[in-house]
């Protein structure tokens, strides 16, 4: 029954790197809630840095700040 | 007042399809639950298949093998 | 694979109408999108009538003003 | 904390209208909940037209409908 | 349309504070986007600080380390 | 920026397994996708069983069917 909504930033993530988030989620719900992989979905979402907003602003404008 | 949110693979459903679950959905609202067509929102999200993961692989990767 | 998350007020509905709901939208999964009842997972939210806005009001407040 | 999930419709919102509800929102939740603006996430989605049902209708059927 | 999801801590907000929230930001919703109250819904849920995890721990947990 | 949201059946899971969730989920953003610790949020629904239906029913009917 585990539903897992993974929300990332459209950040160039691999297909690789999202077979592992999945691998290792279901893996956790596996082993830590005894779960089955059958009834395990996990999704994720990438959005788009302009509609991802953090200390006010848009991570398209923070990416622009020089590093503190 | 309902807001249902549908999770679906992006698979090729077509226009038709969605307006099928969109007026089937708000007519369980309606007949179910005494709400109005007005107040009943249906949102259809689609997700890619390399983004849904069940049984610990993307539903890309699961398409690949044979039907058992 | 679809997942339907219902958002509903938290307005005394029974477990029948759950049960409804459940069955009727697993239903048009099945006959609109040709997926399985086992695949299909819905999951309804009751949301308590201060925590839902609408018209820029809690519906708890609304409530309390005269039917138009 | 605060975790805030936006949903509009995918209709031609610009960055800067993004960037002044990201901007907006992160300042409710400092002045009104006594948040972080660091700890205050706003996450924007547009949905297309014809996912969004609303009166048993897909948005992009109602929008050719004459106005009442 | 717009559907406001606001996820924050079950931490004692008061009835009073989520009416501003829910006021607040549709005014947002109606200034910035155009948007009209009547279709605007927000909606509030409250997690158990056992539930949210921040730093890898639970808020429940992070809440009994001495403030650095 | 990631926001992982788990949504489980309300079945009894301790403060022990919603801890080692967080840190397992919370791990593998850290290891597979560069993302800190700090800005990882990991957001647990714990779903009533009435509430989470599956092949068409409620799993608080499924609960009460024999094992196959």
């Amino acid at each position: 029954m585990p539903y897992i909504n993974v929300r990332i930033l459209d950040d160039g993530v691999t297909a690789e790197q999202k077979a592992e988030v999945i691998a290792g989620i279901t893996d956790i719900m596996v082993r830590v809630l005894n779960k089955t992989p059958e009834s395990t979905h996990v999704v994720i979402d990438e959005v788009p840095l302009d509609n991802w907003g953090n200390r006010g602003k848009q991570v398209s404008e923070l990416r622009k700040q020089p590093k503190a």
